[in-house]
């Protein structure tokens, strides 16, 4: 049997384990939303840890709270940043629609644990008050929305985007690496003209590179925090200066430019830099779902598919045709990028369910936010490091496939011009012949002179006929 | 330090912690695909317990396992089932498009486990092998979605239906309750005609009782099952009889009526069952939402909104606002509504993306309609319990709403005409009179008619004009 | 220069140009909604003239219009449903959320041609008023959502219905015509083990067997109209029976078993009928995307793809590759599908929009619906007569790709085990060999054994190794 | 009966309607795609008109045309541009995934112009063809999505940020005027504390303000075009130096500041550029719905809503409620926003679809993309000129809804503690008393101290307690 405690709020008397350090409020929480099993990340508690330490700080500078207050809810929220209670915060996303309860949650172990140290029982309010010094000069309503901004921006520089650059240099590498590779391009699926394959690997790099420049593009709107609005964006019960001293005690805990938005109100009520956060996340999976594809369709075989590329081995195997090696990896990312496309829809219909002074959508619209950038990163690194930096050529089926009549014949319209180069190629499918031979037979060239128009590999550089 | 064993399969040698009952894939796998934490819910993995028996079972009865590996497969698929070896599930979803890996989890369990009771150590693969046994007459590919189909049937069944089943008889309470009470209409958002709280609680039984319909509807092609397909849905290497021995064995097992695809390559390349489903699932969703918006707008104020209804009590209060009662679980309701709205576009996308034989995005696919499900189902309940069965109308707002101008003017279209009744209105809302005072100054009714005429509860019940 | 007319309504005179049936309302909201270029299609305007037929004779049978009027109307409707007064809807659906301008547009145009048919000019509004007669006991709100309800059933059954069956019955053909078409089954995009053409054609048969099914189940629910629900469901100023004499007429006219919503708030504050069939042409366009992607993959080529399908020429060809053939008809069907899934995300959202008795995003919602039916139809139609029915096997490709090492190795398991297949698998993918050598190699088997276990066209049909 | 004339391509010959000038592959593309009504707004067919303008421009300066064929292309593209051609675009977006069909429409209508210009009658393909020299350096596969880009490029900077400005500014005069309007702040729907109906207009100027920063962020990218790439990327038959005269040419032509994207491969094979702006236009639908949400449930009454706006009359009503008015410019913006947000999905899952070095769903996805920029701008426009600036606060009402009990309560939080401040909202609910009494009942304040520390004004500018 659970030993319990009876800890008090303004509603009345609530039991509660007797070793966990949540309140009133959250007990009460637990019991009332009894649904799902989904959590926030560990990351946004932590990003509370931040916060409450950065609202203690700036509460201190500006004569809200005297310093042995201050500095005990510093060193509590100090421990919450470093994941120390992390057991502590019991609720699902599934809770009211601003993220008070999380918020409660936080203020009370917060208040619990500062208590603590001060020497009283967990429970006491006293001397330090989960409302009135963990949560003062601020309301849920700005607090929340505010650790979203800093939870996301702390997560896009410390998983996703060093995960893309990653990404992006191990794709250069291999564009490096098969720059001279020739390979038949392939439009409508079908075969169509040479180049190379490091052509098609600058193809993926760059999208990748659009990927970080469109992450950067995205932070400067989310780097704005609405802390110090309160309750509706009007700043009551906030001190002059608050917003100002928050931001300042936030950067320097976290090393990011945070500043205040310059409209309270805006950024409680809407959640726009989040859903352009999610737009540039999807725009990502979009990317990855295009170069996950095209590597497993020309890794396809071995024998019976287009087996151009090579993917390295996993040691994972089919349970029923023994030896077989299938694309685990790009399918995964290609699931991920499913995820995040689901995901963003969420978060569009999240983001645009606010009413007036305050969006209430807002657990579940940074869950999906998060979930987005964590199966983004993972997968863009588990890409890099499990398929992409082991990729080879096979050289053999590469050869075998320059052979196609259409490869060459686009290169004879400058010299033929389009009607008549179009029967080289009618001919040439019809009886199954090489274009060369079909050119000839046509009287429309001789073998020589096909042979100087036709440089596959001068054909890839797009270099003019000589 | 954990203590480690080491395990073979085709490929060689692998360390496994040694109290963990998985197998050598199981562990490979958890090297290579380190993304994200989403793993499939518990039933999920009590739905592969009751598969492996009543593949076993089957395998029994077709000839292919003698009695002595059938039962001891039997009695460890029964463990599963019930719960025993959850955490020996590691996985996330991110993995194989064709859930081979948790396919192959579950294998390793069973077959572990099994030889164990046999007095074997782990990872001897004899006398049960993971494959050979536990896998005979399967493939991940026809297991894992035969897999899918059971566990959202079965969730459907004892999760999704029974709580739609008590909001659908909440409701249905409440607009008993309601009978006859009175209230405006609103249309646009503006005031229109009177009805009864009754019927409005009518309109939201009716959405829920065809959300029952519509999950009873998308089940028959839910509970077709693929097994039997194996590799690639040609039945390679399972006996004849195998399917329809299955299906009755997973019917006894659940009580649920199974049978088997009679086209196995489409239940197992394609998944347009459970993206119907999810189509449900998405239905639902928006009657939810309509719902809970409804009631929370209705129950907005308590001095500056609609006022209509009294939302009953949860002890959660705002963290800055003391005293301050927001509608907490209809914003629960419409949160878990736009995740589902999000995740359908997941399965869609998974649903869209097979490729000839095979579906590979089944455990995306898969998650996102069990969380679909759970989330719905949870809502659903918390719903009815803490929300629409507390409800109480708020009779003093209801009253003075029924004095709106529009509200009477519509029912004199039939005696006035619509161009004359219009002049009604308009003067009524220009001077900020009544429509009796407006029709008695433009001359068009003595105040005896107009009594005579405008009955709100009449008029409320579209009774006609004496 | 136009040559105008002056029209009044309750609001005063508006300037209408002198040919155009439309009246007040109609120009006054043309002047004001200026967005956009969206129409309704044709077919719903016809289903207006279909409605307000059955309106007039259902008033006429429950005695709210005399004969001469109703007869007036219901011919000037006819002309409606002919399509004579197509161009006179000169409206976006970018109007109130209601669209109740489009019924003031049908009901401004009957009064109109009615009055004209009684030698009165345009804009008398008598002895036909568009409000007291035209739309006598409807508001808008009823007969909008019952003209959305009656044009979607109509479309599905003139045009999605029969664009289906052709497709499924052309797939079907195919999949005889190939019964006997040995090929390789892919899955993960790699080589698995022998099938038959066939039976890829008839997973894709059956998945549009089941969209037929799909569509069937949703009629039901959405042949229910609202009609008689009047402003707010509550029946106001519609005469006892109007809605089963509507119903009854309505049935009549169009030989579809339309009957009245037992609630009509539902039907007019909530879209879940409409939201639920788009959700079955959500699973249609994914069924459509798989069948699409799978024939272009294997007609892809003709050289370096998979070339397993001939895919029928079309006469049209690359800008700059002369000659080339590309699979224009599936990049058609896959295109659609896509509109198909994001018009449904529309449908879902606006769905979800209503607010208490009147769902207000009707316009959009019915557009998104009817063009998703429209474009399905279509590519269906195409997808049937231009790819399918053209589609021939390419028995040398077909023939080359049976020699694949994995075809052959699972058939080995329940002789060998797994374990032991797999080196076989191993060692000739590793070598370049043939399964049949690496067996020998092996030890494992001799040819004559490997010959007898190993017929291509049996393990396809899944019997028994003798 | 049409007059026919006959046309030739490489495929034979075709029969035309004599009286259209475009050619032979559009007339079979005619043919086959019997698909739907939506066709490519005419600003697009204008964009191809300034491409070939600027394509025939650098064919010049390259040497790749002589002047005489340069010059006929250009003058007749230049009527292209101008709108005179608009009817000579018959096809649907339903076509090739690589926008072929429509590139070729272009090229053969401008050179039919071209040859009539030089005296010879359509269909000669003589002295101008349209592949040899109207696409002369060109391949659909870079043409089209140059289109797509410039046109997306145009229509942003003629059509949507100007709409954007004009709302910005609207919403701005608004909350100047309404700066010193007190009212009740909103959160979770309930009443909160006081703010000014100009903090509430600065929230959603703010919205607008970062709407036109978004746009403007995504342009860089959108800017750059794939022109140059030719088939496949590698810039085949284009000369050197092609794409910078091309870029330099369009830029001249439309004042905007093209460049050549440095990896054609990306620009074509993917498209990603676009589906990041449909996110930018996505968050702009979801920034408009929660500004009109806001608006029209403000407006909603007259009687028994919130009233605290007047809506400006349209002159638009009920067609059964006579003189009611609803809030229909709201209700488009909300529909419009639907639009968008579907359509983003449609782009998304086009985006992700692409294979190789070509995405093939170039048409849908540009259709969509157009659509939502259009009704995005066309929705900004109207309300911002129908609704917003019509916009007055309903003093009376405002007035009467500054008595909330919660409206003072969190004031008092700073000098009475949470906790006391608490039992003050509690009583005032309970017993309807006004929060002054239940101040004074407890015998927290005086009547005075009360008065001096609960200013509305002073609250909503968050200045601290004197």
């Amino acid at each position: 049997m659970t030993r319990l405690r009876v800890e008090h709020d303004a509603f009345g008397p609530v039991d509660i384990p007797a070793d966990r350090y949540w309140g009133a409020q959250t007990q009460r929480a637990l019991a009332i939303f009894e649904i799902g099993e989904e959590r926030f990340p560990a990351c946004l508690v932590h990003a509370f840890g931040v916060h409450k330490m950065a609202a203690a700080r700036a509460n201190l500078r500006c004569g809200v709270l005297d310093a042995a207050i201050a500095e005990a809810i510093i060193a509590a929220a100090a421990e919450l940043r470093s994941g120390q209670f992390d057991s502590h915060f019991p609720l699902t996303i599934w809770q009211t629609g601003s993220g008070t309860q999380t918020n409660m949650n936080a203020n009370e172990v917060i208040a619990n644990r500062a208590n603590e140290q001060f020497g009283h029982a967990l429970g006491t309010r006293a001397p330090v008050h989960p409302n009135d010094h963990v949560n003062a000069s601020q309301s849920s309503n700005d607090s929340f929305p505010t650790v979203m901004h800093m939870t996301a921006a702390l997560e896009l520089e410390d998983r996703l985007l060093p995960a893309l650059a990653l990404l992006r240099d191990t794709l250069r590498e291999r564009a490096y690496a098969f720059a001279d590779v020739l390979k038949i391009a392939r439009t409508h699926l079908m075969d169509a003209v040479p180049m190379t394959m490091g052509q098609a690997f600058d193809g993926f790099t760059a999208q990748v590179d659009h990927a970080i420049e469109r992450v950067r593009d995205a932070l400067p709107r989310l780097l704005m925090l609405p802390q110090g609005g309160t309750a509706a964006g009007t700043g009551l019960n906030a001190p002059g200066g608050f917003a100002q001293a928050f931001c300042a005690e936030a950067s320097e805990l976290t090393g990011l430019a945070f500043r205040p938005n310059p409209c309270k109100v805006e950024g409680m009520a809407a959640h726009d830099a989040l859903v352009e956060l999610s737009g540039v996340l999807n725009v990502i999976a979009v990317s990855f779902t295009k170069i996950a594809n095209d590597l497993r369709w020309l890794g396809s075989g071995p024998r019976c598919g287009l087996g151009e590329l090579l993917i390295p081995e996993d040691g994972l195997t089919s349970s029923i045709m023994p030896g077989k090696r299938n694309p685990t990896i790009a399918e995964v990312v290609v699931q991920a990028a499913m995820q995040v496309a689901g995901n963003h829809v969420t978060v569009t219909m999240a983001g645009a369910s606010g009413s007036f002074e305050l969006n209430v959508a807002k657990p579940v619209l940074i869950y999906n936010v998060l979930q987005s950038v964590r199966v983004l990163a993972d997968s863009a690194r588990v890409f890099a490091l499990r398929l992409v930096r082991g990729l080879a050529a096979n050289h053999d089926q590469l050869a075998r496939n320059l052979d196609s009549p259409l490869l060459a014949v686009t290169a004879l319209n400058p010299v033929l011009g389009y009607d008549r180069a179009a029967q080289i190629t009618t001919l040439a499918v019809a009886q199954g012949i090489s274009p060369r031979e079909a050119a000839i037979a046509l009287g429309l060239l001789s073998g020589e002179e096909f042979d100087r128009l036709v440089d596959p590999m001068r054909l890839a550089k797009g270099n003019p006929i000589p």
